[in-house]
């Protein structure tokens, strides 16, 4: 390893705060020289609770996720937060005030929060945010909280990566509870409602109770209901015990390592998708011929379907196993 | 092309009502005999004009696009509509409401609705919905409709591929104006203030004029903001007419054909990514080879870094491009 590289993952594992920040935004602009602190931050890796909280937007996921990381941090734990913003930039006011608030943390080394956007990087965010977790995992924090808005399929990706996922819900939704994404409550392995004071948080939770009768988990585990009112500090502490709780499930069920093959396998799939992209366009099919087959798709002079045929037939086509295994030993003998 | 083939796609142009729901869930499921259909489909495309419509959830997009569509049937153009739910399920109801209100339409042979799930189907929805669009487009529409809440990434992806892209805000959202995605306010070829006699509808106006001022688009397209009152058909005509001034702005300028290139440029690029996946996981990793190597990357015995590598690197890796040629002519002599 080179000795800059080798001195950036240092500097990563003793939680320095800046190098944390310059590695994720290196991974964040998806930039060449991210997937070498990738490979030597991995070794790192796996120590980490990852907890993903998403709910709708008004939810409070903010503010729970912020008095969650206090109650951690009086476990002497420490705590890194990754919060996705899929909000519009004409709204940017509220988030970074939002973000103000939680730096009231920042004077406390044991918690490193980071914002993320999601500036219509098309697929790259569940990447990026997985790839940030993998470095807050290798710069030692014992818990990383990932919080989304429950609203797209990205935030879905997103949170179903993490080994722990926590739907909140408010009461008096009423129809806004469509902005919940289809998918996103039966992620869910623990359901919060917060601003549980309101009127019609229990008929919440009657409707999540009725909605469980109907569908039973592989894994036979019910998602506990915690009612908090993050605002106050209320059911926080009973928030973090069902956390561990569902833990002890896993882990005596052994269904732990499970979750997290069957997520590293999503992952493997999303990853090994991207960069066969990446090496097609490399080395086929440059910026200019790519503008001239979708010219040629737009003024029907071609279909698209029999195109991709034709490129993704010819791209690897005619390897023989043998031959990828003499490459592959070759590979192994040059490293 | 086989003769049960063409049978169903001469019924598809037709018009079919059957044919044409038969089609679409073909695509919807993305059976391997969509990508035939399609083929022999696209030839008959490129006639009809897409109209992507998006907005919050409560922005009143259903109406909205109901009305549309009456406007455009007095106008004697036929009409097909995609609606994107991305609705949890349990909140179906509603839903389900809203498209039955629909099929009051349905007695009319010149309208066709479709309603399409986001049922988790990883990325795959932006494809099924512009697959669906061009099956609409083949059999004969005037108008595709594309209604989806303008929420997540996907959401952004699919209304981008339209010619023309109707953002739909209403007054008084106040921070739920954050569940517009990012990005969402910037693809917006028109705006459309719905429930506009509601208050604050003046405040929202002024929020968009503010936001213009501050980014001017590359085209010099201003997009106008039109205010509606879509449940009393209030604004309908003159949203339709502001639809027709963009369409001419667009090909006075020679944009239409520019903007129809970089969506095929865009799809082209999706289309590729998942077909180079398929052939890999059909070619070289099947679902066990998948499942060991997501087992050693979760029992960190190898980073799945250098492994995505190695695996992309040994696929397609010693053509030269003159064997490309060679094997697509053969191809090309096969055919």
């Amino acid at each position: 390893m080179p000795s800059d590289l080798q001195h950036f993952v240092d500097r990563i594992r003793a939680g320095d705060v800046r190098s944390l920040a310059r590695a994720i935004s290196t991974i964040e602009d998806n930039r060449p020289e991210s997937r070498e602190l990738l490979k030597s931050l991995f070794n790192f890796t796996g120590r980490a609770q990852v907890i993903g909280l998403t709910g709708a937007p008004g939810a409070g996921k903010s503010t729970l996720v912020d008095q969650l990381a206090r109650e951690y941090r009086r476990q002497e734990r420490t705590v890194g937060i990754i919060a996705v913003d899929p909000t519009s930039p004409y709204t940017g006011g509220a988030i970074l005030g939002d973000r103000i608030r939680m730096q009231s943390h920042h004077a406390d080394a044991g918690i490193y929060i980071r914002s993320m956007a999601t500036r219509g990087n098309l697929g790259g965010l569940a990447r990026a945010t997985t790839d940030a977790a993998t470095v807050l995992d290798a710069a030692g924090k014992d818990i990383v909280l990932i919080e989304t808005v429950g609203v797209g399929q990205d935030e879905i990706d997103i949170v179903r990566l993490a080994d722990v996922t926590v739907v909140i819900l408010v009461p008096g939704m009423g129809d806004d509870v469509q902005t919940i994404k289809a998918g996103i409550m039966e992620i869910a392995d623990i359901f919060v409602i917060n601003k549980s004071d309101r009127e019609g948080a229990d008929r919440v939770e009657r409707e999540i109770r009725s909605m469980q009768s109907l569908a039973i988990r592989s894994d036979k585990w019910t998602p506990p209901i915690i009612k908090t009112v993050a605002s106050e500090g209320r059911g926080i502490t009973e928030l973090a015990a069902a956390i561990v709780n569902y833990e002890q499930f896993l882990q005596q069920k052994d269904l732990l390592l499970k979750k997290k093959i069957s997520s590293w396998r999503e992952r493997l799939i999303e990853m090994l998708r991207d960069a066969l992209l990446e090496r097609l366009l490399g080395e086929r099919l440059p910026e200019e011929e790519i503008a001239r087959l979708a010219a040629d798709i737009a003024e029907h002079r071609r279909d698209p379907y029999s195109l991709v045929e034709e490129i993704v037939g010819s791209f690897g086509g005619n390897i023989h196993h043998g031959d990828t295994e003499t490459r592959r030993q070759e590979k192994v003998r040059i490293d």
